[in-house]
């Protein structure tokens, strides 16, 4: 009898932080590719995601980086929080637009990390830009393996 | 015939704000108060706010401090945008929790505004530290009154 | 014989740091006072100390809050070291201008700390406003003492 | 009788800024390459720019990275004034380090800008990331020249 080939870890422990993460399953969020210290997201705004300007809520761009940034930092397998984040918004996000997040690791050391995501729209064009730094306790995700 | 007394600028700002904003309003957020440069607002976590850590995604204390500072850098009457913000995430936050967000103005120039926003818990915990930087263009909210 | 009697701990952390900072001693950094997570400092700008602009360059507001972030954040006797931080630069600094910046604790947690530093100039008017989070590792400033 | 050809703009711009930075100068700031929304600077630590851990000041690698930020900025030939910037300190650096800077341009807005601004030792590793947003107010470098 032979077993299934393993996943790759970074794939299965973003399914474990997704299968729970109830908010980015309301904002619909797809994954598009993951690894140790990067991974690309995409969805696509609704109508129940404007703010008071009728554009895209600035917290909707944002939460879709800081999952980014959670899937990416936790990709290595080991247990990552945010600990300080900042967004630029650059252009106004309308309704109906698809936005993709792309993070990647500027550093990784023992007990932090720095990552960038790139936000984009459907034209290509960066809408927000968002920098993150992770505190990592150290906590792995399988234990089990570890051993 | 007496007419009604007029409502206050920033009171009329953020009610034009909040009607159109479908995010706050699913986010369920409550205006405690609000004037020129400040305001308070506050929601209650629900299961369908939760990240990959069953606590409130990042994106949410993002969201109910956002929209502080939108209101609060637009109380002054002229139409004032986020162009770059930062969040510090303190403590985790639990389903059921009620966050308080509460916006001051740190600096009010010309073309620009710096404002602070605190979110307490029900203990008046800190639970998370966010900056923001709006740009003002001098467009009016209400440009009838500028006459 | 009696012995003097022990000055404060965050007042002995700071005058080691403070031995051995070049940098602050070129800014002429003068202490005005000092606590665990807190302390307050003042300098004088010089003209070797502008940019191109001719106004105090954004590295000597930044300098000047980041000692001031250092001293609040070790004076609990604990090495910390500055993560993240951020700056807004809010007015311009004159050559001759006496700037003060006085840091305060937002969160001390077990790893981390969030400070706020506030730089003003003679006037008392903010010239600029930081924000920073340090790393503690956990190894006292005076290990002999905690035995 | 033959004229010389004329400089780039923001080789013109960078000069006249540099001329009058004194700050810049006292750091030994050399320009390896300018140009509109990009520059590369560096320079080398000296035993005067040590903080109380005897490493380089993070005032250091700031005003470095600041300097970038403004020569690139400034490159287009428009003023450009900093107003918010974060630095993410990854990395200690030594006296006798060689520090380059690379700016280059995240976006560029009607009114505003955002730079990343990288900080490198001479053995190639990330010691500090920047990230900068000015705000420009439309007034040209050389007046004469745009008419």
């Amino acid at each position: 009898m032979t077993s299934e080939p393993k996943r790759p870890l970074a794939t299965r422990v973003v399914d474990k932080m997704m299968h729970g993460d109830a908010f980015s399953q309301w904002l619909a969020i797809e994954r598009l590719e993951e690894g140790p210290g990067h991974c690309t997201l995409r969805m696509t705004v609704r109508d129940e995601m404007v703010n008071g300007f009728l554009i895209a809520h600035g917290g909707i761009s944002y939460a879709l980086a800081d999952s980014a940034l959670a899937f990416a930092s936790n990709g290595h397998g080991i247990k990552a929080v945010s600990i300080e984040t900042s967004i630029s918004h650059l252009r106004p996000v309308q309704v109906g637009d698809t936005l993709t997040a792309i993070a990647s690791e500027d550093n990784l050391g023992r007990k932090t990390g720095v990552y960038r995501v790139e936000v984009m729209n459907q034209k290509g064009k960066l809408v927000a830009l968002f920098k993150g730094t992770v505190f990592r306790g150290g906590e792995p995700w399988f234990p089990e393996e570890n051993g």
